[in-house]
């Protein structure tokens, strides 16, 4: 019925949109809608974006990243310390600890996480990469930057070891209670382990 | 520091695509990210399906409707009731009613509703448009089927009293419980006019 009122090339758009994340059959509806009545202002740039985007983008051989540039923005800044590593499952997860301001080294992308359930293996990450970063003289730091899940942690696991001949200090993210948390909202493994990496005031 | 990590045009696409309803900033983010790891599957034909889209889409001069053809799909339709126009206040609560499959009739796009306090007053809607499709001698009925809100039931009253000279039915939709809805999450407004509206079982 739906595709009766707005024309196949609307319906098309619409079924575009409604596979980005966040969007549903509805909202992707609700978006379509106010792309078209913004055909100027929103619309013929988003194509346009679209279309330089698609162009441009590159995967950074060095760590990963996607960048407009290869290597990216962030391997080719010389302010940043090339002694550090920031291992991250994935580019979203750069992006999150870059907007956080969250480190001042350099990012190695995993791809993802080891899942044996879902049959991803140490041969489907950047792990054999990493290692060989790892082993460069001025790398004298991994921060593994890993989901606090099962998953993360058996990955945060798996590299460690791999680790253990270069000559490097591995370290992981601080668990503990979120800024702004409140303590009788949160899980009692992370109120255990605040409890236990507590710090001096 | 976001900027630096992206490179420009990517910034500018998550720019665009936080602008769409439903979508933050954050989940911008997410959704531009989507869009660079699936290019060949997602990317690439939103950005042409945008392009076709904006070259097709047109207003239909009858009703607002919002298609790329005119007079739109609604309104060439044979098997629509043209004794029938359905009075909405946007292209999206069209869309709604004909994902409902709720009215078989025309429809008459507003454009918006009457909002004093917002500056919007008759000669912003598409009112005069709506009289003189009520005077054609096939229309038997006008259903105003507007928002339940202060601005949807004062337009309502508006278009209704400019009807009185037409001969035509003038009907709205009815208030009542939500299918699906539970009685105790409901406010008292609708509740009383569910009951006052009652009908036979």
């Amino acid at each position: 019925m739906a595709s009766a009122v707005a024309g196949p090339e609307i319906e098309r758009l619409i079924q575009l949109l409604a596979r980005l994340p966040g969007l549903g059959p509805r909202s992707a509806r609700r978006a379509a809608l106010h792309l078209i009545k913004k055909r100027e202002a929103l619309m013929t740039p988003l194509s346009s974006a679209l279309q330089v985007a698609i162009g441009k983008i590159q995967v950074c051989k060095t760590c990963g990243n996607i960048d407009t540039q290869n290597p990216c923005t962030v391997c080719t800044d010389p302010r940043r310390d090339q002694s550090i590593i920031v291992v991250v499952a994935d580019v979203a997860d750069l992006w999150a600890l870059e907007r956080a301001n969250a480190s001042n080294g350099l990012y190695h992308v995993l791809g993802a996480t080891l899942s044996p359930l879902d049959g991803v293996g140490p041969q489907d990450l950047t792990i054999d990469a990493l290692v060989k970063r790892a082993h460069e003289p001025q790398v004298g730091e991994i921060i593994l930057a890993l989901n606090a899940t099962v998953d993360g942690q058996t990955t945060a696991h798996y590299i460690t070891d791999l680790l253990q001949e270069a000559n490097v200090r591995v370290t992981r993210l601080a668990h503990g209670v979120p800024v702004g948390g409140e303590l009788d909202y949160l899980d009692e493994g992370t109120l255990s382990a605040a409890m236990r990496q507590r710090t001096l005031f």
